[in-house]
């Protein structure tokens, strides 16, 4: 895919860095390309739900921003992106040492980009196990106030 | 709705109290009637995204809990409750002093419990937006090693 | 909801009509009001799966439809409807002698148009029971070849 | 992928046989193989909307189909399948000669199978287009009046 502004990854890190949300949890961004992005979370046991696994809200929260951030890797430079809706299925406990978000765009459009995501554990013994998949849809922003990046 | 389990707010409270990744956020369980609960989440800059709303992922965390909990207020003592899917469109920016979470089942089953979801972002003017729809699936767990409320 | 058309109901009656699908399945519109349509469906055992009940994508059709409809009723005279994505949970089996799906906005946008929709069996002794909830995602699409009402 | 049932194949075919909706509209299966199997519909007026694409409802039809047979190919003998729900985008107008449905299971479970699946439309020059993606929850479901495979 085919990048309209050549400084996108600089442009990705950037917003990437101003999500305080992705601090909070302690997430890490760890590679862009042209209509992909990786997010890494380490777990921490303030992440988890009842049973000890992280949140699922928390595991849609990485691969969340790994596809609006694989959607504004191939947007012009005055273009920003919002999360217009998401699914998730959550098919493994997510049980491990740490979460790889991989999100992807897999139709880029002038207002609409689809993106498919995929959250993977990394366990002990360094196995890795999908535990969530996402089909999410983002929207192209232009001018509007408040909005950027 | 009819609760199996007559002490179904206590279990629901105490399962809530054993998310660590709500107590980080800082949300709270206010409310729990059977086959419905409400959380409250404060604003915090730290939930933020990189254009300053609530992230989408945190916004989904809480609606998640309450849909949860919504379907395991109505579930048997020795039944616990994981989320299979859900799916959440993001109708308004995530603004607002403090956002409101309800989550209320809709189709109680054995095995399968489906519920939606709103979240509300209550304003500076005490004027209320909904910012988020859910619609999601839960599963009733029984016997599950690790897995109990 | 305010229709800036105020055709709008024998638009969305005449668009509906050139729906050759719902004609092959046996679908009527029976209600338009702003943001709001209601579509019935008569069963036929040419319309079911391999249990009997009618096909999840045939009732899929008709909610699809109504949510579709109900955006367009809010659009201006210049604009189109294209369904972007929708969710379909189904709660019971698609069993009764008539199916009747209603549609609605829950959030009209400049470009984007986000719809609730539900499907009711209703079955010999008159009785209801609710089949399928969808929550779906619409676009108004302008000047667009090939792409009115 | 490993089958519980070493005639899956000819199980999950006559399954596809009893589903009049696929007989209505013209889907054939064309294969079936261990969690994956592929239907194709060729394109016919009756199953448009009213901008002359075949309408989202017929596409999601396919797909259904597609993804509840991947699921039944790994069941055990005395199960059927029940789609729960599925979340569809629609990524590109769905116009060509014939459409083929691809349904691939990407967690199998005792009880729950997620599915991910795939329409492509083959234009008159042959090339192929993907019209719309799913991602899908079925449930096994044993001993329950009425339902087999």
């Amino acid at each position: 895919m085919q990048p309209q502004d050549p400084q996108f990854e600089q442009r990705v890190r950037a917003s990437f860095a101003r999500q305080q949300a992705m601090m909070l949890i302690g997430a890490e961004m760890i590679d862009v390309a042209p209509g992909r992005t990786t997010i890494v979370l380490p777990f921490r046991a303030t992440l988890t739900q009842q049973h000890g696994f992280v949140h699922a809200g928390i595991v849609t929260s990485i691969v969340d921003s790994a596809c609006g951030y694989a959607a504004l890797s191939l947007m012009p430079l005055d273009a920003g992106v919002l999360t217009i809706e998401y699914k998730v299925n959550l098919i493994n406990p997510a049980a491990g040492v740490r979460f790889v978000a991989l999100g992807q765009v897999v139709k880029p459009g002038r207002t609409i980009v689809v993106c498919t995501g995929e959250v993977r554990a990394v366990r002990t013994d360094g196995t890795e196990l999908t535990v969530a998949i996402m089909q999410a849809t983002m929207m192209v922003v232009r001018d509007r106030e408040g909005i950027q990046d």
